[in-house]
Parts: C-alpha cells; sequence; structure tokens
C-alpha cells in the first residue's frame, strides 16, 4: 500500500522542490512543522528525529498539537553540516482513552468498561508498577470533574499519563515522514556587513592592508575584493568601459588571466602570495574575514583559452567568441560553454579547482559571479560536493536576474543571494519585498543580502544623491537584513552616475584606479559605526524571520520592528523615505506583539543619535528631516537595566 | 547528474503531494502551466506531451510563454479515464540566433558573421531546402529593421521561423518533467443538482417512482437515496433517537443489516430488486440518474457481525462496541474496525464488492457516508481500482471534517465532496472560501458540492427561517457552485430544528417515515425550476473555476459573476444575504473582465423574473427583498440574438 496509516506532509523547513536541503546556522532555532492527521479522532502524538554530521544516534523532540492538524517543534542545530530529519507520528492510545473516558464522564455516562480498558492498556503497554497509581488517580480526577458540567476536556496533565507515555512509548501505527535534510551553515552565513573594495585602489594589497582598521573600525565583518588575478592586454577595455585602453590603463579585474596566469594567480601589480596570506592574516587580526570573488570566465589571454579551446564558444571561423549581450559588448571577456562538445568534466572539474584552491588558502567566503550563466547542474554537482568537503563555506550568488532562477540558485546550494533589494524604493515595495524574503518559505532556503549599491550600480536614490539619501538606503539595507553590503566610495556618498539613463559609475571603478580622500570630514563612517555597532549589540538585528511591518500614517515613512524571543531585545526603526523632504507620521505600533505595556510609558532609545524617547501607547509621534532620515529605536520598558544585555 | 539543463517545475494540474491524478472532466479546457528557465539568455521553447487510455500515441500541444519563466497551455481530453502528461523543453537555437542577430543589427553592429551562423543552423538542423529563402527573408527584414532604430524586438513572424521549427524540431537539451496524471471524469462529476429524497416517506420504491416526475421538472440530474438496505432491530433507534423504539418505527436507514441481508440487500418494505431496477430505469427515462448511500458500518443484526465478528472493535469482555462520539452514541451502529488484527485484506475486499455488486446492477454515484472515519490507505487502494475498471463512477466524499481530511480525501481519490459551504454565511465568508476553493490550486483536484440542508444539518439561517432565506441559500449553492444538492422538504422550507442548539431536525426523517404535502401553493418548487433552468442554459453556470466576486458597497449584499471563454455568456448573480431585511447597493462591475462595453448601455435580463433592466455603466443600483432575494442576471450587449445560444 502506498500510504501509511497517520499522513505526515508539508513538512519544513525545505526547499520548493524538496531535493535539496534546507538551511540554518549554528544556534539557530529552527522551526519544524508538519501536517499530521489520521482517520477517525483518535489522538495522535509526533516527534522529529533529528541528527548531525558526528551524532552518533537519533535525537528526539517531541511535536506540539498546534490545532487545525498543524504540528511543531524547534530544534536547534549547534554543529555545521548537513543534518537530517524525520518525523514521526503514531497513535496515542492511552491519551485517546483517556480522553474518551474524560468526555463520557462528564456526559454522565458509565465508564466501567472504559476502567477496564484502561487497565488492559496498562498491560499491553507493560506499565504494571504504575497501573493502579494511575488508575487511583484517573478516578479521583473524574471525581472531581463530576463538579464541573461544563464537560470541557481536562488539561494533560490531570492525571500523569506523560510520564508514563515517556517512559513506555507505544508507538501503534508508527509512520515515518520522508528523511528531509537541513544544511546548518556557520552564523556568518547568516549575518554579516560586507565592505567591498579594489586594493588596487589602495596601491595593492599592502595598500589595502593600511585600509584594514578604519573598515574594522566601521563595524564590517567582511571585506570583499573583486578579482585579484592577472587581467587581459587582448582587447582590455580604457577607462568607462571605452574599446581603446591607454598603456596605463589597468583593464576590467573581471577580465581574468593573461600570461602571467589565471584564476589562481595573483595580479603582480597587487602583490604575491605572501602580501596576500599577510592581508588574509591582518583582517583577521581586525576581526574581518576575506572574500574573495569567483568569476567563471576568461581573458583571450588566459591560459585556458590556449590550452582548452574546447571549453569556449567558437564563431564559424574557428575564433572564440566574446561576451554580448546586444547592444552591451564585453570583447576582453570569454565566456565559458559549459556544456561543450567534448571535455565537460574536465571542464567543470577545472572549475571546482579554483575554488578549492583559494580554500586550501584559507579562504571560506566567496562572491560568486553571475551565477545563473552557468547551468544549474553545474552548481548543484559542485556545491554539494564542496559544502560536504568544507562545510564551513559561504557562497554568495550574484544574480540579478529572473526572480525564479535567483530562487533555483539558492535551493541548489547558495548560501546566500543578492536581491531586489537594490531597485525596492517605496513603503509597499519594500514591505512586499521583505515579507516575500523573510516570511515566506523562501526563508528556509534562501539567505537574502542586500546591497545598495555594487560596482555596478548606482541605483536611485543615489544617482546624484544626497548625504540623506545614502543613509537611508544604508539603514535601510543594514538593519532590514542580517547580511547586507556596501561598495566603497559608498561612505563618501559617489554618485555621479555613467549616464542619465544607466546605473553605471561615471569613472567607473572597473576600468580605473580610483583615489579617495578617507578622510573626509563629510564621510558618513561614523553613522554606519554607529548602525553596525547596533547590529552587533542587537540580538533582534541578526534574524531575517522576525520583521513585522508597523503602521505609519505617511506613506513616505516606513516603520518596522525587529523583536528576540528569550530574553526580548526589541528594535523599531523608522525611516523616511523621501530623500528630499521632511516628513511627519504617527506610528500605530502592536504593543503586545513588541512584549510593550499597553497602560504605562516606555522608553524608545535612539541609538543613532543616543536620544531617549518616552512614549506611551501605541501611536507615538515622528518627525524625520531628509538629512537625518533614520530612527534606530531600542525600546524598553522603563526602568530596565539599560547597560546588559542590551543598551 | 541530478538536474537536466533545463529546470520544470511546478507543474500543474496537480495534487499537493503529485502523488495521484488531478481532475478534469471530459471536454473541460485544461491549463497546463509549469515554470521553465535554464541558465543564461538562450531561448527555449516548450510543449506537453499528453495521452488518454486509448490513445496509440501521445498528442503534443506547444507552450506559450506568458513571461517570468512562466509557460502554458491548454488542452482538451475528451476521453473518460487516466491520461498522463509530460512536460518537455528545449533549447531553441534558431530563435536564439534570430533575437539575437535582430538586437545586434538593431544596435548597428556588423552581423557577418551572425548570418553565417545561421547559415551553419539551417544545415545542422537539415533544412538546406529553406536555407536560401530563409536567409534571404530574414536579410530584406533586417534591412527593414534599420528603419526602426528603438531596437525593439522583432515579433515572431518577421520571417518565417515557426515553419520551419516545426517542420524539423531541434531540441537541443531536451529536458523532460516527471510524467503527471490527470483523471478525466464524466461530465457529470463536476455539473449535477442533485436532489436526495427517503423512499419510505414515498411508501417504497414504488411511491419514489411516482415522485420521479416532479423532481425532473425541477431541472434535477440526480436522486440520491439514502441506504435502502435491510434496518437492524437490536438496539434500533426510535422517533427524534430516542433508545426505545417502537414496534412501529422504522429505525435509521444507516444501521444497516438484518437477518434480510446486509449491504448488497434490499430492505422488503421498500421493495424488491425488480422494484429497485425499475426505480433506475424510471429515473433515467425522467433524465435523472440515481445515486446511492455507502456507509462503512453495520446494525448489530447484520451478517458480517457473526460472519466476522473480527470486523469490529471489542471490549474487555468481548462484547462488539456501538458507534459512541461522547456524549453521542449511536447503539444501533456497529463502526467497522478497519485494521483489525487478523483479516484486513479479507474486510477491505468485502467492503469494495458491496461498491461492485451495485455498480453491476447499474449504480454509478455513490456518496459515501463518513469517509474521514476509514483509514486514507484503504480509499487509496480502493479507489484507484475502482476508477481503472469503471472510470465512469463517481464518488461523493461526506466528509464535514477538518480541512486537511476533506482536501487528503479529494487527493486519494473521491470525484466530489461536500465542503463548508453549509455555514458560510456572510460575504467575507462566503467570498473567502469560494476563493479558495475554485480559484487556488484545490480546484486542481477538489470539486465541491455545496448543500444548504442534509438530513442531518438543518443549518442557520434556515433554522426557523422563512421561505427568503430558503431562496437565497438555495440560489447561493446552485448559483456558486456547478455541484450542488437539497435534500427533500426544502422546498416546503421545513425549518424545525430539533432543539435551540442543535442542527438536527425535529422529526428527524432519519428515524421516522415524514408525509409531505408535495402540492403545497407555497411550495419553492417553481423557484427551484428557474434556476435549475437557468444552470441547464448558461454553460457560464456550469464551470467552478470563473467565478469573479464583483463589489458591492452593501455588505449584506453579495455580488458574483460567471463567464465563459469563446461564445461569451454572462451571468451575473446579486443576493441579499440578510433574511430580515431590504437591502439596496450599488455594484461596481469590472465591465472589461465581463466582455461588456464601457460606453453603451447593455442588458441585464432577470431569469427569475424575465424582467430586463437596461443598465449603463459599472456601477448599477440594486434593491433586493428579503422575500425575492436574488437577481439572477444574463447580462449581453444590447441587440443581442437572445434566443440563441442563451437566451
Amino acid at each position: 500500500m502506498a500510504l501509511q496509516r497517520i499522513i505526515i506532509e508539508n513538512v519544513r523547513p525545505r526547499t520548493p522542490t524538496s531535493d535539496y536541503p534546507a538551511k540554518s546556522v549554528a544556534g539557530e532555532a529552527v522551526r519544524v512543522t508538519a501536517d499530521i492527521y489520521r482517520e477517525g479522532h483518535d489522538v495522535l502524538d509526533a516527534a522529529v528525529r533529528w541528527r548531525g554530521p558526528s551524532d552518533k544516534r537519533w535525537r528526539l523532540e517531541r511535536l506540539t498539537d498546534l490545532g487545525n492538524d498543524a504540528w511543531e517543534a524547534t530544534i536547534q542545530p549547534s554543529e555545521i553540516g548537513l543534518h537530517r530529519f524525520v518525523i514521526e507520528a503514531w497513535t496515542d492510545h492511552f491519551e485517546t482513552w483517556r480522553q474518551y473516558l474524560l468526555r463520557k464522564h462528564g456526559a454522565g455516562l458509565e465508564i466501567d468498561t472504559e476502567l477496564e480498558e484502561g487497565a488492559l492498556l496498562l498491560e499491553k503497554y507493560k506499565v504494571p508498577a504504575a497501573k493502579s497509581k494511575v488508575l487511583e488517580k484517573a478516578i479521583a480526577t473524574l471525581r472531581d470533574r463530576s463538579l464541573h458540567p461544563d464537560n470541557r476536556l481536562a488539561p494533560a496533565n490531570d492525571f500523569d499519563v506523560e510520564r508514563i507515555t515517556d517512559a513506555h512509548p507505544y508507538h501503534d501505527d508508527l509512520s515515518k515522514s520522508a528523511t528531509h535534510t537541513l544544511r546548518v551553515d556557520r552564523p556568518r552565513a547568516l549575518v554579516g556587513a560586507w565592505y567591498e573594495f579594489f586594493p588596487r585602489s589602495e596601491g595593492g594589497l599592502e595598500g589595502a592592508i593600511e585600509r584594514l582598521p578604519a573598515i574594522a573600525e566601521m563595524g564590517f565583518d567582511i571585506v570583499y575584493l573583486p578579482p585579484i588575478h592577472p587581467i587581459g592586454k587582448t582587447f582590455r577595455k580604457g577607462r568607462d568601459n571605452t574599446l581603446t585602453a591607454k598603456e596605463s590603463d589597468p583593464g576590467s579585474p573581471w577580465a581574468i588571466g593573461s600570461d602571467e596566469g589565471g584564476h589562481t594567480a595573483i595580479h603582480s601589480d597587487l602583490g604575491d602570495f605572501a602580501d596576500f596570506d599577510r592581508f588574509v592574516k591582518e583582517a583577521e587580526s581586525a576581526g574581518l574575514e576575506v572574500a574573495m570573488d569567483y568569476a567563471l570566465q576568461c581573458s583571450p589571454d588566459h591560459p585556458w583559452v590556449k590550452e582548452h579551446p574546447e571549453w569556449f564558444h567558437h564563431r564559424p571561423d574557428g575564433t572564440i567568441k566574446y561576451a554580448e549581450n546586444p547592444p552591451k559588448r564585453y570583447q576582453d571577456i570569454y565566456p565559458i560553454n559549459f556544456w561543450p562538445e567534448t571535455g565537460r568534466e574536465e571542464l567543470w572539474q577545472a572549475c571546482k579547482e579554483i575554488l578549492e584552491f583559494w580554500i586550501e588558502r584559507g579562504i571560506r567566503i566567496f562572491r560568486v559571479d553571475n551565477p545563473h550563466t552557468k547551468p544549474f547542474a553545474f552548481w548543484d554537482w559542485m556545491l554539494s560536493d564542496l559544502q560536504d568537503r568544507y562545510p564551513d563555506t559561504i557562497v554568495l550568488a550574484e544574480a540579478f536576474t529572473r526572480p525564479k532562477v535567483m530562487s533555483k540558485l539558492a535551493e541548489v546550494g547558495f548560501n546566500q543571494s543578492y536581491t531586489y533589494f537594490t531597485w525596492r524604493r517605496t513603503k509597499q515595495e519594500l514591505t512586499e519585498y521583505l515579507t516575500e524574503v523573510a516570511l515566506t518559505d523562501k526563508a528556509d532556503y534562501m539567505r537574502p543580502n542586500f546591497w545598495p549599491n555594487t560596482p555596478d550600480i548606482l541605483s536611485d536614490p543615489l544617482r546624484g544623491g544626497e548625504p540623506g539619501a545614502f543613509k537611508m538606503r544604508f539603514a535601510l539595507a543594514a538593519i532590514m537584513s542580517p547580511s547586507y553590503g556596501i561598495y566603497s566610495g559608498y561612505e563618501l556618498c559617489e554618485n555621479e552616475p555613467a549616464s542619465p539613463d544607466n546605473e553605471e559609475y561615471l569613472n567607473a571603478e572597473k576600468f580605473e584606479i580610483r583615489s579617495r580622500d578617507w578622510d573626509d570630514p563629510d564621510s558618513l563612517a561614523p553613522f554606519i559605526t554607529k548602525i553596525n555597532a547596533a547590529r552587533r549589540r542587537h540580538p533582534a538585528l541578526q534574524e531575517l524571520r522576525n520583521i513585522r511591518f508597523q503602521h505609519s500614517s505617511n506613506e513616505r515613512v516606513i516603520a518596522f520592528s525587529k523583536r528576540t524571543e528569550g530574553p526580548s531585545d526589541v528594535v523599531l526603526t523608522v525611516v523616511n523615505l523621501d530623500p528630499d523632504s521632511v516628513h511627519e507620521t504617527t506610528l500605530w505600533l502592536d504593543l503586545n506583539q513588541l512584549g510593550l505595556p499597553e497602560d504605562e510609558p516606555y522608553e524608545a532609545h535612539d541609538e543613532i543619535t543616543d536620544t531617549t524617547f518616552v512614549w506611551s501607547g501605541p501611536s507615538p509621534y515622528v518627525r524625520l528631516e531628509p538629512t537625518d532620515p533614520v530612527h534606530l529605536l531600542h525600546l524598553r520598558r522603563r526602568g530596565a537595566v539599560i547597560s546588559e544585555p542590551f543598551s
């Protein structure tokens, strides 16, 4: 027979196809849910059995019946690696008997037969020692219940069934779900502030090391470097993507490979492997982790082009085709043909070895360039193997593409995903998008990483924008999402677009070396530092799924809260989305949901200005200048200890 | 490798687990949809291959790209039985080349290489005859396009690619979905008006035959009989469910079995098999189909009780337990233990043989009593076999139980389901419920059958209700759902509840014989006749998924439309949900969706009163008395031919 006695369905967490592991990070509370039911009215019980890679046996967590056939448990795996879990359900004949007995007794009916049946159940399930005690207690309870003519079900502790059930599990009709998988990553896969910069603009790895203390001081967790490999000379691009590079033009770092080497070499202008190792070590000392770029494409001078011309696309005349997305042309880049007529396995292996090379050199975070132009089957094959062998690896998918493609890349194994946040501006857009990425099934397997800018994208309202616009977009990214990043120059409010209808930067750093005045007194570094400090101080800001939107009467002002369970930490953020005007609003806070008193004042401490407001009731008034468009408010009861654990 | 080159996912129609067939009826247009995508920017093409039970080969229907990686096709299987379908997708290199060429040409770039590539493609795909012609046409098109500097994509018919593609399909990267199944039922599984009545109240099958013309005249399609089998004497229930039956009390027809026989016998008070056959034949002559009750339970006198005591539940003292749901007790009924310690297979087989018996006697529609108290595994096993052998069988699940259980019964094979309509009264409740059953994935496999009353349920607002309330609930059931039913006496507005807090009828027909005055001049028969006639006349009322709610300014007035595709048939229904008061409302119709003119008057012909209103614009005013609470309006352009096909 196809079906078991008890139906167990709709098990979460899961990916859309259930063919890949869902995701969590070590220490994160994972809500396991399922629909569980059988025919008739017998009472069920259910548990999740789960185990991590080094567990010798299954752990067991009892599920709770939420009503309407929905069940849940919370597990908290702490080991990194692939976990398995199975939902089990069984008929609880003892509880069925107990409830039936109580209902019948409550209705004033004879229960002699039922008491006999109880005795038989105890015998069947081999609990003779407890037998008389339980029955005695049952009868006493039933006597009490005759005082309650309303015939409500007795609470579960009416008599001590739980203890007997646990000691002598009698799993009749035992039914099991399929085995589901959960990949537990290290916490950095969920929470991290990324800072992207070009070492060559700092004079190479040596100079880049000097930037590390300032980056660390702003509170970033990760420094991400665009490709550091040799850059091709053939068809090298000049400034602003021009076709004729001058001798002094450095070329795009994404045009990877020259006679110096390919993806496993370092551009000699940046330094050598000793410099690289030192950079990684100094970053680590400063509390920063280094992320590298993994861009599977080659300049015409890449060694692979000579060694493996069969790995590329060819024109009828036999020459290799450069990348093109008309009208855009990338003459300096050869895309790889991932499904060549011959040599596919060798090619895929070679691509994987690049990552392995850098992993062996100590790198564990990679930002993957355009993964949506490579086959899903390739990522499936590569990432599953990689993550089994190096479970602390984190790969971020740079797939600014169609939603189903983005989602599928997350499903097949990417730990994080760039998102549409970059283009979500209005209150409605942001609310809908955050609901999608944080509050639907998508959060089971796709982790967003919010970027207000990248070297390719100077998005509205940053194009020609005032510092207030940069603050606003930064705060949204950094507070809404536990992972976010900026591309350097953001703190200096670099805002000149390449053209009015183009998202690229003018004087794009991709094609030239930029020098910057990091000591600019108008730098947003102090603002960034405050927000990153709040991210570290507040556990509430280190979760994705806890975002809740609060009502704001003004459509240009967005308000959202984040709250932890347990020792409650509550942060309310209010942002003026209009970079041009001052806005006022009346909020309507769900105080109950926020764990705040309805009937006495509470404090809202602004972590940016270090000002404390005393509010009362659910509808405080807020006013935000476009120059200071953000309130990051720690909400707390008055008189709460404010130094520990959250100040 | 696990993944194919092209991802094909989220294929519909399907059931929640995809382990069972989705459902349609012969001739129904079935929308097949899927998410289809691959890496990069190459152009895809896709088709659904499908075949019915007697098809010698697969039929093929091309899918249309809806954008955002969603694809669809419509197929219209006409054969009854299990169909299979597979989605196939492939890379269309020719179209990829064509689009690329046009974009490049549009951007003013050289295309010599691309024209060479086109020639090679034609050669590769063996279309040499058409080669020169296509290239000539392509070049001519490109010349034309130089007049269009806006670089839009050329429409597909820019040159004659389709013809070549079809003649020479070049299915590169061919990827296939799993094989999905679709059970095609006969149309009666979707559309039917049911009329339930107790033959014994008409004096047996003989007398029941005399009722058939009147039932047929009201426009019903199905007469459904509660169990017609011998009724047990042991613990027989008296009137109003009392424990002490008088000698003259007939007992509940659901207490099946006596020394006369069990589920394959006919109660001698009703007649014999000759009478039964005549009843079926007369019904057929009147245009009615007979539905029987399939209630898997036994009276203490059922032959199985002696022959197979192991098929029942036992008390500690060895006696058999009667059915009980404290405080309710059914002393006259023994529930079957569907998972006995021995003899399960024999029991299940015996249960199946009951249905086979009546099927062989010409019955093809069964209303299944309380299927949710029998194992899903049983229904799975039984229905799949039954429907393979007797594909014209229709089984209706009487499962007034939790939503997931109802849904699962539909998934494992029930053709129709009783629903919560019975208790959905307000505009919001009805709108939400209809949205769930008609406009979500649920409609892929679960077909609702709406009942305003049953012999067990005299629901609000029928309890003590006025005729207007009976009209209102009837109209909602019959117009919202293609399948609906009433239990007889409804047309006489029988409205006396057993008690103020009980949904049962006073003098419930389950326990006694009722005589009725069918000639009552206040009977709702004329009203029912008009609505059933409209159901037959309007194809729009024979679909489930086409319901759309229209805005009504008054919360007590609901408005909904149904419209067919093709030769458009549009019906608007407006119902006063308040049985106590007159209500007026202003509607806001989506004229575009309804296919009606925005700028000229149109007609709304009331099919109940035969009155025609001339309306103009989207917001007509409507007023409904509680005594005549329904407008059933055929909307049509003025001057439309009104006799054919819809008057």
